[in-house]
């Protein structure tokens, strides 16, 4: 095949093997994902941002995927990990950024986890953050998925001694220049100890959280 | 004179007169202040980011300045404006953002406004801000002061309905790329109507109050 | 719902609640203005940047919408506030500013004002601005909305000491950067006082109107 | 005095209150600590990238920190945590890195770890990092801190299934553009799960340590 | 015609002649190729980033050309040289990466070579790379072709005292900013002696082992 | 209408009224075209970068005008100025700049110019240019139209003693970014007193040609 | 010696033969000029941007150079050209922006030109620009010298139909990002035919000047 | 030691053992080229950008080095590779190129190499090149290290077959961006096949040659 896939990675990491849609053809996706799969006791395989004629060509081949439908992409989950401990919150700052936070969810359930979520609670209507202080507090870790100015990870930094995954969204227009806007502020947060992925890295946040809630 | 004073800009805006420090010898402060205050019933007349020798020459020919410092550089102001009304705040999210903020208060005091500050209210710590929320709530315009990720202002911008001005400051390390980062944050904050001046341009704020509570 | 509509912002702000068209689904549109109008003694309600079908979705569902076609996009208003006093003049600088312009005006009407605007301004033609200073005189709010070099902010900022609320737009090729160019222009304005908000971002400164016109 | 300090942060986080050193006088930083240790019971209290005057002020009014000198500044703890568990790696790419690293195992320390360091581990010589596998592998957590390229953080996100948190420093010319294509490469790193701090922020990915190590 | 084509060098230079696919209609690729080709004894004729309908049309007036086709684009070349001492080994860091690559083995295999080549060898799985090390120690000059963060021509530099040619791509997402951040992280390579051609250029870095393996 | 058009303008300068295709509705091009053209004596009027059916609708209401089909655009000139003296040579570097050399091409005719062209002049293969040398030295002004890196604007300022008007071009690929190297490395020219005009704005270089051979 | 002087250009050029003074010795700076006044019949000598040691070195050894201080760097012109007709008027929009606007008149009259200067005539304040309409229109060529948003250089070019030309200067702080916003607001003018030299580079738009007025 | 250094790259690549001047201090310097020194058969061992006080600590205690002074900067060679065929030639566009010119001559030479150098080529003066025409043909390789523009390397590109690295500098001024408008020319050569290294990195062109020539 025109990909060595890698039986060694899981071994040594526990994680999900992903497969990336853009750019693959629907074929390409097949083969993949059937070779991944093909190894006996390998860990979940995740297709992401998927089109419906990868999604449907995928699955043709390799029934049993579980699929989230996020925005116009999706994101397949095969051979879930068993359920594993620890309670992660994804906060999300508008409906735009739920796309992401989708991708993010649906790789944090692949890994085992029972993720729960929070929306719409962008900075400038903060008593929606506070009202939820207490599902903030109880987490252990705590994924922040924001676009636009990004401020969302720094109250929510401030507000929990947590573990704090934040993921800047390309949502916004104009300033917020596809992301980078929210990446710099992220990157720049007063709160102390926040860590960031790439834009719009669902994927990568759920394996954050994956890597630190072993 | 190497400088044509502006004498109708004072009638048409009821502004101050500025002369930005610098890039200008002590012997030009000294020349160009005296140029404005010659002109009988003009606008306050202020000398911005001026180093200790600028501003010792402006006040030898120029006797009676009130003097701001703000870090290593000052703010002096000559002939200010009679007491005007209207609540002003200014908010400061961390100790490093005072020489911008102080710019600002000087300005604004030399405009004939008595401006109030509220300083190290980063949304780190967001119950610092709420501790004063009347503060906010009071006053009929808030200048915001921030630097890294400027998340002040779209919490600020949250609170009240008062106008916005939110001023970015160069203050922050590394990925704060000397206010860049606040600057697009500001820009793309989810508080509808916050408006933004330049990267540490307190002076500039302080302008914009004076035009928006005439 | 997937969206936690702000009950309590209004309260807080008396503004619009906005709902951004861009990225969401017809029905996402249809449900979120719904669920906004529900609250009895809401303020008004906007629909920006909606494409024909989600406006036909909004209205369907929610008639009594005033619609504003803004080149290929549109504005919609419900329940539009009371008339409310301040002159507020919209200056463009050229006719492909207008869509970013409209979405202006109309959500300026939505808040109560009736606003009046002057187009085809651009500083290269000065004769034109010049001819109507009485307009921008009897203003007491300008918005200025300018794409290429932006410098119409500096020029009108100039002629009035009311506040200026200056729009970058993405108007403009090559050089212009997609907006970038006049944003950082209208940043950098040597007429004091000019505050900014994001590029296109016609919206942001009818709300920033707003405050500043209490 | 002029910053209020945040006497709730510790109670919420349990984690170290820091004073960021540049920008400020002697008296200041002097001043800062000392309120800080007023708090009876507090946290670890940190005066990081201090210049000489100011290690010195701030500790002979408040003595017992213990400095840690790296390249032209200091990092200086307070009232450090009692011991706690967790085995921490932190991995350095070239001895320009040294000073970023520094800061980082200075406040790991406070915080209470016994922080272990690998140093010039630079991906060009990579028998340097395969011959200490071991260390990699036992590590509960990595921080690798690396300018350039910062390809290492890739190839130990490739070797270990524990959390990578990565720093991007300013070491390099060039190209390196200030520790910007650091950051910009760790970000897209193909480790999935890797996460990242601001450049040069050691402190951050200690911070960024203790909230995930609790 | 309308393309001043250069028989003279050929002669100079003994490379391809090529023609860039993009913005040329068909008709156009027809006839340039035919000029290129009058030439009796010219070098060979390279068409890169073609189109079906500019490689139909290009092929029907112009018989004999081998097609490589790469993605959505092909690469086509004509009188491909006679064969050419030199082991020149093409590294791919991702399955996204193969359209670049194949257009450098295509272009390779016109002026003469026998390529070979090395697929998905990301760092983030070393041991894909360490597995078939004896053919980066035996190959003359190796071609590094990856997106993401570029790490691979940094290790690849580090194990071979080869000349090694880096070619970024804009694969990835987010934070790879269309290929910059792997072309900024190829040109701080703490491998010495590394040097990178433009992003996505295949054809580039063909030309270039031309160069140097003469 | 919608378009204050500016009837003294022409007056003031002498040159050509211009309608911007992009982002006009056919209905506008045709209606403001007819609103210049209404003017008596007035100027050259000239639609640039129009589609088919603007320029369509534009010459079905306004006959008489001069269409240049450049690439997927064209430029059309109604009323061109009388013959006018200045032998004006614009040279290019590649087959893919000639669009943008057509629009200058056109507005220099549309000025009353007879400009003549040198195509296909790339630095790489200079004895093309050094064959036309005379053409070069004979020309009372050059325009310089390239894109990838712009060289050529330098070898022509360094051949000529006339002024040189450089118009850097979007063509090119990856590090091209879009005509920003070829702007800047144009900017930078050792050729002292080349001057330069926006991206891809042939339009501009002719305007800027019609100010100098006045 | 180690610069290999271009006795051939002046020919060629009829322009000034510049020795650039940042980052030379002062020996160095000596030994080119001499080396330059060296041929018989040759054009203008220019020392640009030097500072008083490198002056002192090169008048000691070449005597009859005519100084022009702006700021802290000089120009020195040796050998000026006989006089030159053509009215050439520099604009300068600020105080800050004397010292380019000082070499740009240096280089000139060091050409043969007897130029004007109009000060202080940012656009904030039109009325002073407008004052002196008459030195404007009277110009056969302008150069415009601003920094902060650049914008007087679209108003002079639509004052006049003679050729501009537009210098960026570094003068501004935060938002003006040392000239590039004042580079690209000039290069984005809305005034057709402007045109543009680097940044800071009062010599370049000399030696435009001198390519025009031939 | 704080610098593991690498004793088995040199078996690896036959290059040279290079420790980068700044950032460290003058007893870093002197002990890691001790370490590098006491490997018995070990390749050359550089010293690059050492400062005064770091030559002196480093030959004191090593002595036998061979200083090349270039600009304020030095390179110190130890223990230089035995005499190697391969005629190199340096080629440089202007007098300020010189010290990055000098660093790559001197590891070069370090290397085994006796390159030669062509000085003040600049393409606006193409005679000075093109007489020299006969050492570009002849060359085995070319260096060609410009700043500003950085056209040379495309002409030196078009008029050789041979292998050509491209070191832009970060000489030039305004537009120049420190060696960033270079950087991209360079990549965006029209001329097919030039390979570049980062921004002033005389050393890394010096390796890249080390790597092509063996
Ligand atoms: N949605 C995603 N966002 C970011 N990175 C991803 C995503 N999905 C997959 N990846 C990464 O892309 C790699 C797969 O790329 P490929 O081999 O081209 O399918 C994986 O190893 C992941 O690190
Ligand atoms: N046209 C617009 N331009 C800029 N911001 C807008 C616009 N319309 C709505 N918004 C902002 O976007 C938010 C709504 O986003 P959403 O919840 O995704 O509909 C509002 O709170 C506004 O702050
Ligand atoms: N795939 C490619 N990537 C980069 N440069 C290319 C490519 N193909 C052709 N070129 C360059 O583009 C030039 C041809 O451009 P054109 O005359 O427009 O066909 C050639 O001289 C090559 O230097
Ligand atoms: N092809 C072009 N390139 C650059 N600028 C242009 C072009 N065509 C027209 N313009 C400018 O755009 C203005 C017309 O814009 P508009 O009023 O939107 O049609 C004119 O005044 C010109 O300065
Ligand atoms: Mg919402
Ligand atoms: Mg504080
Ligand atoms: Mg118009
Ligand atoms: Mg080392
Ligand atoms: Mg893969
Ligand atoms: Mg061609
Ligand atoms: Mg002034
Ligand atoms: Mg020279």
């Amino acid at each position: 095949g025109d990909a060595r896939v890698d039986h060694h990675r899981a071994l040594r990491q526990r994680q999900a093997e992903a497969v990336y849609g853009p750019g693959k053809t629907p074929d390409q996706c097949r083969r993949i994902v059937a070779e991944l799969l093909a190894e006996p006791a390998g860990p979940p395989v995740v297709l992401t941002r998927a089109r419906a004629d990868q999604v449907e060509a995928a699955l043709a081949a390799n029934p049993g995927g579980q699929v989230t439908a996020s925005g116009e992409l999706a994101t397949v989950v095969w051979r879930p990990a068993p359920p594993r401990p620890g309670r992660v919150l994804v906060v999300t700052a508008g409906t735009a950024d739920l796309p992401v936070a989708d991708e993010c969810l649906a790789v944090l359930s692949g890994l085992g986890f029972a993720p729960r979520r929070l929306v719409d609670c962008g900075v400038a209507g903060l008593h929606r953050l506070l009202a939820d202080l207490d599902e903030v507090l109880e987490a252990d870790c705590c994924v922040v998925v924001a676009g636009m100015e990004g401020a969302l990870a720094s109250v929510v930094g401030g507000l929990t001694p947590a573990p704090v995954v934040a993921v800047p969204t390309s949502v916004g227009y104009g300033s917020s220049f596809a992301g980078l806007t929210a990446l710099l502020a992220m990157l720049s947060s007063c709160a102390a100890g926040v860590s960031v992925v790439g834009i719009d890295n669902g994927f990568g946040a759920a394996c954050a959280v994956g890597r630190l809630l072993r």
